[in-house]
């Protein structure tokens, strides 16, 4: 679907979405769709939950800094909110804000910074990262906010995973090998994918992974990519071999 | 590998590279390695021009600003400019830089802007884009700098293809279907990988496109993607099947 297919806007709002209902916005909601996008009475917007599919509804002003929506009918049905899990080492800044967006558009249902020894940034600002997600799935036509959980050291990321979650981590010393036979070889069951930060696991946290069972050691390449390339690179491997893509 | 495994800066040089060679730098250069770098006397750098593979050079400053490189030993042989041609509608600024990396990054041997109706941008920076070639390059352990053509309308781009060529046509409008599937079952023969803009190719277009022979047209999953994130996303999956990732 190209970017530019929805001709409405799209917002995500955390309210029940019925026929009729009446969604009272955020000033900054209200003056993004008002100043911004300049939408006048009774322009349509998308507008979605997580939980009640897409919506269209009605803008409806009320002065010039405030509006409510009337939501109308529902346009697209729920999707689940998918299983694959992302985790990964978390940059800084701008970087952060881009690996967040990433993971959205290439489907992923959960997202957590994973803290390595190399790792760049120590603190992660959840709320940014949950505003990129919010933000990406409404720019990419997304019906589901991906859960955002709290920066956790690499072992307790581990820890917390399902036993039968597969993990596929991204190893830049792998050698070159085939990665979509990594993938297709790979157990069954939902999936996490794991990126490392731009300086690499350090040997024992490697140790630690390939200890794990039910994990797939990937290649990507001869090249040297950087996170975010990796990220994207790795994620389009996965759903097309594993997920969404077929 | 790891971004980080190379201790010692990588550089560019348009010279010829023997043992013993005496490399003079450009004042820029020379700034970059004395004064950001704060490399002194000795100091190793690796550097390559894209034929005489790669080098360690010492660095032997001339005052302040000035310094030159003394050539000592091959670290790794030439290897040849990729096959993988990259064809994308340009974007603008800063998104127009991050693709010419991210195709560095992926291992397209060159690059072409390619104008269609819903282009953004209808000049190109060519300079510009081959200075973020050449940065991804040497940031990324490349030993050939991807040859940078001059933008070409679309029917222009296509005439300019062998006929040998195998033109990976990344189709937003294309039905979700098996990507890797589609790859697999694709002539033989040197790839070209085509995006389009992020409004899509209008139906004319569509046609000149599929009426090519040695076409392949790909879909890349139920989602929007960004066009940058489409570009990695589209390398990485013919690169795992049909290229040097495997």
């Amino acid at each position: 679907m190209a970017a530019t297919d929805f001709a409405a806007p799209r917002l995500y709002l955390d309210r029940p979405l019925t026929r009729g209902a009446r969604l009272d916005l955020e000033r900054a909601q209200a003056n993004y769709l008002l100043n911004v996008l300049r939408l006048g009475p009774g322009a349509d917007v998308l507008v979605f939950n997580g939980r009640d599919g897409e919506w269209r509804a009605q803008v409806q002003p009320e002065g010039r800094k405030a509006a409510s929506l009337l939501a109308l009918e529902q346009t697209r049905p729920q999707t689940p909110r998918p299983a694959l899990a992302w985790l990964f080492a978390p940059l800084k800044h701008a970087r952060l804000d881009y690996m967040a967006q990433k993971a959205v558009e290439m489907g992923a249902g959960s997202l957590r910074p994973v803290l390595t020894r190399r790792t760049q940034a120590a603190r992660v600002n959840l709320e940014r990262m949950r505003a990129n997600a919010i933000e990406a799935a409404e720019q990419c036509g997304i019906l589901v906010i991906p859960e955002v959980a709290e920066e956790a050291k690499l072992d307790a990321a581990l820890a917390a995973l399902e036993p039968e979650r597969v993990l596929v981590f991204c190893d830049e010393n792998a050698p070159v090998s085939d990665p979509l036979a990594a993938l297709a070889a790979a157990p069954e069951g939902p999936l996490a994918v794991l990126i490392g930060p731009e300086g690499g696991f350090d040997p024992a946290e490697r140790e630690v992974l390939l200890a794990r069972e039910r994990i797939v050691r990937l290649s990507l390449g001869p090249r040297i990519l950087r996170a975010d390339t990796a990220a994207v690179a790795a994620l389009a491997l996965v759903q097309a071999a594993r997920g969404d893509w077929r």
